[in-house]
């Protein structure tokens, strides 16, 4: 069975959020969470990750917390970093307001990125991404996320029990390898495209994000107005394109 | 496409989370979570459940936002509602202290629930659940939770973006209809069992949680501690179960 433990983020000390997840890779799960949230734009804005003391029932350190501490002048999140992404002051919490909070936010949009994909590439996708689950876990049933480049190059591929930790963990590691902005990548997604999962790709400037399932209406929304090309139900030959068509050759 | 958007859940005025789901049974959204962060226990713990007033860009009410009033003498929740159930003052994060944190919580234990359920009725769930989504979603790839009896009679099914809103839809139904604690009956996930969903069947006194995938191994303990019944891969004839077998008869 697949491990599931949670996990405390602190941020200069101070808690931030908990998360259950599959322990490992847990500084990318970090700064991949900091770079989608909006506190970093990159490894600079980071000084120190590292693991708190925290003893467990045995007096082990349980390796469950970490803190992150920022780099001087980078300013660090208010508490109820979630709320703010789908709140503006002028609307309260709607569809509009959590568009117009990730526009606020976003460092490094995708819409300029010029790169193309073939349907081909694409096709092979979910393939690539299943082989690599095979490999790193026999587990079942894991949620998986990829980093490609546009020619389908694996770059990275995470598991986690929680889908969007795989994806804050592959996002990590492109800030921790200095690949942010991520031009010229495809984000893989095992499951569904959520609004979140497209927020994170505009805010380490991905171009392109492919999911296995289906999008939401939101996402859709989101992803044609961060000029990030949404691909679903990636099945095969089969697809959807349903934001960004232009960088989809066939 | 399914609609996603984002909702706020007040507690007697006071912001307590914001959720992405699908729109629509947003009261009965808001009553699981309380009940499966252990704020409410049933029905007569709630005094009002109402949309709050919220514009849109467009001037008209977002149906967003979510305020419920507790009945007298209900303590409203401290912040960080998430934080408390991964942490107790003993240990810190760890695995350990989530499954110590539902202990203290749950007021409906399932152990004592001595219903069974035969294989035949089990394997017939996936398809129960699978047919009540194409009734109600044309829109591909939502997440689906459904109680059942342990005969098999679908009580409710509910679809949502999220995994986690699904059943909390679920769960608030059962409150709604003062069926909390849910003895006897099945509570079944189109997803993986984690950590989350056996604790919340744990708080709403369901005795057997039943999913199509994998759980993790924090999920397996805490159905073994909370006297749970726990099923994954379950698909066609062939399920595995992981903890409480001695409801489940050939």
């Amino acid at each position: 069975m697949a491990a599931e433990e949670p996990l405390e983020l602190r941020v200069n000390g101070k808690a931030l959020a908990v998360t259950m997840r599959t322990p490992g890779h847990d500084v990318e799960l970090a700064h991949g969470f900091l770079l989608s949230e909006g506190v970093i734009g990159g490894l600079d804005d980071v000084s120190v990750a590292r693991y708190c003391e925290g003893a467990g029932p045995d007096g082990r350190n349980t390796y469950n917390v970490l803190d992150v501490a920022l780099a001087p002048g980078v300013a660090p999140p208010e508490t109820g970093v979630e709320r703010n992404f789908y709140t503006t002051s002028s609307c309260g919490v709607c569809g509009k307001a959590a568009l117009d909070a990730v526009k606020l936010k976003t460092r490094f949009p995708p819409a300029a990125d010029d790169c193309r994909i073939t349907v081909d590439v694409l096709a092979a996708l979910p393939d690539a991404l299943r082989e690599r689950q095979k490999v790193f876990a026999s587990t079942g049933g894991l949620h998986a996320a990829g980093l490609f480049t546009a020619d389908g190059d694996a770059l990275v591929v995470r598991e986690d029990v929680g889908r969007h930790n795989a994806v804050d963990k592959v996002l990590g590691w492109a800030v921790l390898n200095k690949r942010v902005p991520s031009a010229g990548t495809v984000l893989m997604v095992s499951g569904r495209a959520s609004f979140e999962l497209v927020q994170k790709a505009a805010m380490a400037g991905v171009p392109v994000l492919a999911a296995v399932s289906a999008p939401s209406s939101l996402a859709a929304e989101l992803a044609e107005e961060q000029g990030v090309t949404l691909v679903g139900f990636l099945r095969g030959e089969s697809m959807n394109v349903y934001a960004g068509a232009e960088r989809v050759q066939g």
